[in-house]
């Protein structure tokens, strides 16, 4: 008997036994060993995609585990293999993929929203979707690589270069792994957020936070870059305040790289758009390159994904994890561990 | 005794007496011969600048005409040489300039707006401004390439490329220009134009042309395009709902290249630029090399310029000219002619 955590309804979350079954052709059977949760996971737990998710659902997509079994026809994986997800299907036919945009297919099938996701003991995947983890690689640390895959998309879509001025909105998880991935790409980083507790551990990680309440964060903004304004401006807030501050602060040029979802139409000041030529740049998801690479930053401690990791509950705990979560709190990152073991020590 | 046309007051205008100066070191003094009615004349007729235009000011910024005299110092113009004037001057050392980007120098002088323009008989400007045209080209033609200029450069904004599918919102005299510099760059283009009249006319030129109220503009495109979406939109109506059609007819990837003058913050439909990844890209005025494209262009007749010239009045009526396209009207381009002979035959 395996369990999983289960989206039943509208802010109600319970652990349930699941059937297992055999991976098919050219799938894998996972074992999870760990699965963060996502802000999307959250959106879910409120009810807001209710339109997209069919209850029961397992939840999760940010995920660690190991091969237990592949299924016929899958080659180059094995029982014991470490690997992480990219949990993507796409249909290969309609006009995004044959444009060479399949992360964005018209009919993306989002594994963890739109079929069974990794918050589970046991996960049947397509092959295709395995990205292969170093050995060396904790496994906890290595259910930070899907968020840090999301950052590694959105720097390259902002089309960062060394030495640039970047200020990234929103000090949240993915906030805080763009700012380190652009860093790393050789940017100076502001990271503007209003929690103390994140704004002191990107500090700790060696950032510069402001605090868009009590900072002048344009008039800092002047001061930092001699009136010229930022290159780079990242909204991870998804608050209409963040579009503005993100608007405001960059300079002639300046690209805007738009990472939250905005769920309803924002007031954006166009006028700023046409005087200062700016662009702003829509940027979802990630391709099989982005992981990759974040699978290397991971590794190599460029992202102390170990820093960013708030707290790690038992599958059995993960209805109030959520929970806590939704009252906000002071945490970053929360993982869900899965195997029998953590449950044990859970009872 | 020259003559001027000039902004005194909301909604007042008056043809005055001007006194001419001998040009200055690096000036050029010039003979207008036509000077286009841009949008942004209308904006200062309204009132809507006084902010930023010290009355009385002399309007105009879309001309053609001929050297006068040239000031001490200046080299390679002749008395009688055909040109037109790129209207821009910077300051070379702020952090605009300082990138490359002069024609959005953070304290440009915008001639025609910032300082005098062109609508009157003599005009003293920078040699720097001048560009040359061929003997051959008419200059009621030529009053055509500085708004050419503006439609090569958003086209260029843009990176339209061959083959590429685009929308055009808006058929003005910007909105037309857009889609003919963009067929002539090989792309299959539709315009969407409220106005009966430019529509017809933009079918004349060869174009699709559909009313945004009739027409379900969204659907069109996606039948024109087989579910795709378009390559590029352009938004140059200046209105919220015109925002709205160019991000609903995009595709994955699809750019919106925002030409239009947007006063105050428009409500933006962010989630559609995050799920398909879409590009905002700011587009103002024109860098010399766009205007010798331009010049090209409406020389070589791929621009048909007499087409799109509704009316030419003489200098002393043009105060009642802007007041006729205040009222709207069925227009594109009226020409306001400087020569003495205009004015003689005027009267």
């Amino acid at each position: 008997m395996t369990l999983a955590v289960r989206y039943t309804a509208a802010r109600t979350l319970d652990t349930a036994p699941a059937e297992t079954s055999a991976p098919g052709p050219g799938e894998v059977e996972l074992a999870p060993a760990y699965v963060g949760i996502c802000g999307t996971d959250l959106h879910i737990f409120h009810g807001d995609m209710d339109a997209r998710v069919s209850a029961p659902a397992v939840l999760g997509h940010e995920m660690s585990g190991r091969v237990v079994r592949v299924g016929p026809g899958v080659e180059g994986w094995r029982p014991g293999d470490a690997v992480t997800v990219m949990p993507l299907r796409w249909d290969d036919t309609c006009p995004a993929c044959r444009a060479g945009h399949q992360h964005i297919c018209q009919h993306l099938d989002f594994i963890g929203i739109d079929s069974p996701g990794a918050m589970q003991q046991r996960w049947v995947v397509p092959a295709s979707t395995l990205i292969r983890l170093p050995g060396s690689l904790p496994l906890d640390r290595a259910a930070l690589v899907e968020p840090t895959a999301v950052a590694v998309h959105d720097v390259g879509r902002a089309g960062l270069r060394d030495g640039e001025k970047v200020v990234v909105v929103g000090g949240g998880p993915v906030g805080i792994l763009i700012a380190l991935v652009a860093r790393a790409a050789g940017a100076e980083v502001r990271v503007v957020e209003l929690s103390a507790h994140r704004r002191l551990l990107a500090e700790e990680l060696g950032l510069t936070a402001w605090n868009p309440v009590d900072d002048d964060v344009p008039e800092l903004v002047r001061q930092w870059t001699g009136d010229a304004g930022a290159d780079v401006a990242f909204e991870v807030s998804g608050a209409a305040g963040g579009v503005d501050t993100a608007v405001d602060v960059l300079g002639v040029r300046g690209r805007l790289c738009l990472v939250a979802i905005h769920p309803r139409p924002r007031e954006v000041n166009l006028h700023r758009f046409f005087w200062r030529e700016l662009t702003l740049v829509g940027a979802r998801l990630y391709d099989r390159s982005d992981f990759e690479k974040a699978v290397t930053l991971v590794a190599d401690g460029t992202i102390p994904a170990e820093r960013l990791i708030s707290k790690v509950v038992p599958l059995t705990q993960a209805p109030a994890a959520f929970e806590a979560l939704e009252g906000g709190g002071d945490v970053m990152k929360i993982l869900v561990e899965c195997t029998d073991d953590a449950q044990g020590a859970a009872v």
